[in-house]
């Protein structure tokens, strides 16, 4: 078995995992959150999203919490994407000063239909330009493909409709493709079958897995595709996020799992897995509940027994 | 990767889930329990441990339970194993009827005297006469060895010595040797290692994994063992039991997370996922809490929302 010597995990809590709170989070929390994630050595932290307000009420302070992120005095050599549905989207993430911005289509025609109102190819149609314009001002461009492992309307998804919408991705310039399995019924079966496909059309260094933790397979499904080369994963602190597809269930793999499984298995991700949990209970602690990841609970439960 | 076609699953939440609640859980459940596990397919129950009340309370019912699951008209082909740490033990569980009874040795030298308080050859050398009596008395014993991957107090455990405890109870007559994660630090990487060296002695059809799913690595560390032709694993309705080591934290996997993760890779069972989520959520409720499992908390969402 081979496996990577080094893995670059994109934190995406402070977008994918706060976006779906009903509470609205204070800008200040916000900042202070991807302030933490930073110091904690995480490099890549998508920190918002530039979707209409009346839409994502929770990412109303894009514009505040991008300025103020990359105004503070942040470590060199962080990325900040955020993402850009559309081109007044990303023109509103340019003018706060976004040097990376992501994109995203779905592997599924009836999730393209319900979830953005068109279909897939519609869909790239609609990002090509801002990955024209962002290519033009020097801009990176991420993209996600969801629902590559299953679709909460559908159910199976071919492999090859996820290795074609993540070409024309590549293909319209983005430098990554982030394959989401947004409902987290992948299984290392499943997940090896659509890399498989993939890897025919997009190289394993330009490729990130974005695996939900629903059913308890992320940790499974990250070994499974560090196998195959993969070396980028999503994933979001605390386990932030949730499932809006199945209330109470658990979304995004927690950050602190996956470092915890790949420092494990002798695989360097330059982070700090006590500031990251740290940081998982603080802002688990703000928006008012546990933190949902296993790893957490345990170091939190063995911290309290040696200082009993 | 080759799979096995088929896996048999051994519940050890009557048990091994219940033996650390502190308040005690009546026969009647107990018992229910049981029967609902057998009904959902389980062919392989647990169902107490003939160890002194003195020591653990919560199984002062165990001939109780026993004769009552055994009287009972219970399906064909069930085995009900239960603990059986020495001799007076294993007499207790012989009057009660038991037909397999169950061992354990550590692989760790401190886990050994903490635990039990006494060195491992010395806990080895006890079981000697329980599995002797009881090939005589034509009952099946099961052996397990505990902290395969690591020790609450020596930490990194030696392949070698998992091994080299795992041949002894096979040559005491043990038909099956359960390899436990008993605090879940085990990863893909530290279970293959583990498991090398355990296959240069034991065959792949004499083992169980019994992995703990404290940090979250259990499912895979089930796909690395089933690469390496394990097709036995322990589990527990519900994800019950906790963690001894650190409360709060999770400890045996869900008997449901590895029906779920098995039927996906397309691996038979032959138990029933949705009447053990209900015996997940039933038993959860008994006992006062929600269900700690990932499968039981999403399918519980999913049926909620589409109730609704």
């Amino acid at each position: 078995m081979t496996l990577p010597r080094k893995v670059r995990l994109v934190e995406v809590g402070p977008r994918d995992g706060l976006q779906n709170e009903k509470q609205l989070v204070p800008a200040d929390i916000k900042v202070e959150l991807i302030r933490r994630l930073a110091a904690a050595g995480l490099s890549t932290i998508e920190v918002t999203s530039f979707v209409s307000p009346k839409w994502v009420p929770q990412m109303g302070d894009n514009t505040e919490v991008l300025t103020r992120v990359l105004g503070g005095a942040a470590p060199a050599g962080l990325d900040y994407p955020v993402l850009t549905p559309n081109l007044k989207g990303f023109e509103a993430a340019l003018a706060a000063g976004a040097r990376e911005v992501a994109v995203f289509g779905a592997a599924s025609e009836s999730f393209s239909q319900k979830n953005i109102n068109c279909s897939i190819a519609e869909s790239l149609e609609r990002f090509r330009p801002v990955t024209e314009v962002a290519q033009a001002a020097g801009v990176r461009v991420r993209g996600y493909v969801s629902c590559v492992a299953g679709c909460p309307y559908e159910g199976a998804v071919a492999p090859e409709k996820v290795a074609e919408v993540a070409e024309t991705l590549l293909a319209m310039g983005c430098y990554e493709i982030s394959l989401g399995d947004t409902i987290g019924t992948g299984n290392p079966v499943s997940i090896r079958r659509m890399l498989d496909a993939v890897l025919r059309r997009v190289p394993a260094e330009r490729l990130a897995g974005h695996y939900h933790d629903t059913y308890g397979m992320a940790a499974a499904n990250v070994c499974a595709s560090l196998e195959m080369g993969v070396a980028v994963f999503d994933a979001s602190v605390g386990g932030l996020g949730g499932c809006p597809y199945a209330a109470g269930a658990s979304g995004n793999v927690a950050t602190e799992d996956l470092v915890w499984l790949l420092h494990g298995m002798g695989i360097d991700t330059g982070i700090d897995l006590d500031a990251l949990v740290d940081t998982a209970a603080w802002i688990s602690a703000e928006i008012g509940r546990e933190p949902a990841s296993r790893v957490a609970r345990a170091v939190l439960a063995k911290r309290a027994k040696s200082c009993a």
